[in-house]
């Protein structure tokens, strides 16, 4: 049963804006009160703050400190709507996007639903590998490092407990580092003392990255302290070591090595979310699809793609997947449509690199900003501010700030709980099953 | 592969606890440090804060804040040891606790396994409605209310909508009296600014009891009081209403009449957890297991039941199963187990009701406590200052208290995140699902 969508403002222009991730908030919060009604629509109803999925990975933080219901931000904004829906499809020539429930007419479209792990097409890591984008993808992940310990306490073969107790993260980027470090200081910091009867020594973590480097966007010598930093930490970085397949118990190096393991992290790849590959629209490499100077597709200046989705070339070289880019192509996208109404020109648009970072571990990390270079504590601060200064919302940002202080102060990390579903006892364990008395 | 547990003191006597809530967390706590090994057995990691599961229900609270990790309780305790098993069933004769995946011999046994919702057998409630024990519960419904919301602001047939926007509570416990309250001011507080679309005078919210009045340990002018201020926050208190069944859109009076509801909370009944039936020992109401005056079953004084699974007459009536007597109850269990060591008496186990308490809203509870019967301001006040006491864990503590001030003086309910497993995009969404570029 599709319904077409009213709201309010019938004689007024509409911007939709699909997805709420950093492009998507930009987007909408530079069209606010700019006399246009404005509908952002998401599949999830909060806007994740994405880079710190991993410490919620690593127990370091609670899933919904880094989620941000969607309708509490837009609320606040002048003639934005929010809306809960999955997109189908997009009708270019009606101007009609297209939901599972039902469609939205359009003036100005812009498309900014973000990105997801790119497999390669390695069916196998695909089936047996972690990712990091979504935040059931970090809570699943925590629930099986947690479960893989308490599996390990209770197994008595030597070479079975050591394969659980061996973690291997496949991807040198930001995510892998970040992940890498945390993981290890949960486990020092925190597992030590809560499994007195395993040998951390047992435990093992890999970075592997199939380049000959860490942290691409870094320079070199950021590079260096990074890797060196980590196997200072005990953690066994490779690099120039690429991964063929995984297997239920081992990862399998591309020389044909065996890595017995039952968790493997895969942070070696982005694409353009899938929904790219449902609107008909010409694809580049990653899935993403090219758009022109302004951001906006082949053929119909009056619909954008920012963010991971958007293929930009910028001095011969793609913009990179992250979210500065998608946070300065979304204020751009808005701008534009805010001049193209008042009958102005628009510049094409040019992404300001304000440099990049990465922790390490706790009061340590990497940053290369506006031509300074930080290592250590100093950086570690300056990744601190930074994250407090994005995180949206007053409450979370001060939830965070009080775990990430008592973190620091205490070197406690307390989430530590496995939520998966579990019957009060499984029906199968004894004679009558569940009573009904 | 059944393997026998052996822990680091075999000459040591071992007392083994199943089930790490309130009854189990004391009886562990008050045998640390007595020369006596202490192994502690939970399906689940962590100790949940039970009383305050509906304040995650209804997006008041993080899931993750009232659940913590039983390892980082027990390790600063000594000889207490943690495992996370579920129990298939005990050989009393052999005195050995049988795990699904090995056995744990015992000298002394304390079953603490708490309870579980009690449907009384209708099997078309069981289906339909969310009930409040676990974390998942929890975390379930307060997915569904967002979600019903978010389903409600797309819908343009009238009946539909009030039949989303209808949400039914049975049991005028405390659990169904906190969870009306938390639910309209949510309603009222956040969801009334989350969604202008909608009109919130359509939100129908009924609490259903089957007896004449709610809260049935609380003295008669507490009851009144309760239901008043209920009624003053327009929610439709049916007293003496019996519920015959559910069906996915509707709850049907024992009357006949029927409610259009998507959404039923079922917090009428508790009973055993279902382990007691998997045990052979005798049961009576509500799958519990009758002990003596010191707790233990019939015929074996080695073994104790506390809390929600042991039925305790006192003053000829059963005690309820509330936190309060599976805490005294199971600190008596300790306290006797090690007087037994030492060869000295016990008296039998007296339960010290020291009152009861339960929150309505913002600022407003009800309390019976030491023969001082509180409403209103006062009551909350005694009631936050309790349940603050009681949490496990001062980083939890501070979060709550953190969640609750601002809370209390910024009206804001933060969490409302819908949490549920989503792909990018549906997989039949387009001709060629997810790109693997």
């Amino acid at each position: 049963m599709i319904h077409l969508i009213y709201y309010g403002e019938p004689d007024m222009k509409r911007t939709v804006i699909v997805g709420m991730g950093f492009g998507g908030l930009r987007a909408a919060r530079a069209l606010a009160g700019k006399g246009m009604e404005v509908v952002v629509v998401d599949r999830r109803n909060y806007h994740l703050f994405q880079p710190l999925l991993y410490q919620v990975a690593s127990s370091s933080l609670e899933a919904e400190s880094i989620a941000y219901p969607a309708r509490g931000i837009v609320r606040d904004w002048k003639r934005v709507r929010f809306r809960m829906a999955t997109v189908t499809g997009v009708d270019f020539a009606g101007k009609r996007l297209l939901l599972a429930d039902g469609e939205l007419r359009y003036d100005y479209l812009i498309l900014a639903a973000g990105g997801a792990t790119n497999f390669f097409g390695m069916k196998s890591m695909e089936r047996h590998a972690f990712q990091l984008k979504g935040l059931d993808h970090a809570v699943r992940l925590r629930n099986h490092i947690v479960e893989t310990f308490e599996r390990a306490s209770g197994e008595d073969d030597p070479v079975k407990r050591r394969a659980l107790l061996t973690f291997v993260i496949v991807g040198g980027g930001p995510t892998g580092v970040e992940y890498a470090g945390a993981l290890q200081e949960l486990i020092r910091h925190e597992f030590s003392r809560d499994y007195p009867e395993l040998d951390m020594g047992e435990t093992r973590i890999l970075l592997l990255e199939a380049k000959g480097a860490l942290l691409p966007a870094l320079p070199a010598t950021l590079q260096h302290y990074t890797a060196q930093r980590l196997r200072g930490m005990g953690i066994e970085v490779l690099l120039d070591t690429q991964v063929h397949g995984a297997e239920a118990d081992k990862v399998v190096l591309a020389g044909g090595d065996n890595i017995p393991t039952h968790t493997i992290v895969w942070s070696a790849g982005v694409q353009a979310c899938p929904l790219a590959a449902v609107l008909g629209l010409p694809r580049a490499a990653n899935g993403r699809i090219p758009v022109g100077p302004d951001l906006t597709v082949a053929g119909d200046d009056h619909v954008f793609v920012v963010g991971d989705m958007a293929l930009v070339e910028q001095d011969g070289r793609p913009l990179p997947m992250v979210a500065p880019v998608a946070m300065q192509q979304g204020e751009y996208a808005a701008r534009t449509i805010v001049r193209r109404e008042r009958g102005r020109e628009v510049a094409p648009f040019r992404y300001r690199d304000k440099g990049s970072m990465a922790t390490i571990g706790r009061s340590t990390a990497v940053a290369n900003a506006f031509g300074i270079r930080l290592s250590g504590f100093p950086a570690w601060i300056a990744w601190l501010a930074l994250h407090l200064m994005y995180l949206v919302g007053f409450r979370n940002r001060l939830v965070v700030l009080l775990n990430w202080g008592y973190y620091y102060f205490f070197r406690a990390q307390q989430v530590r709980v496995i939520t998966a579903d579990e019957p009060c006892v499984p029906r199968a364990a004894g004679p009558e099953g569940p009573a009904s008395a």
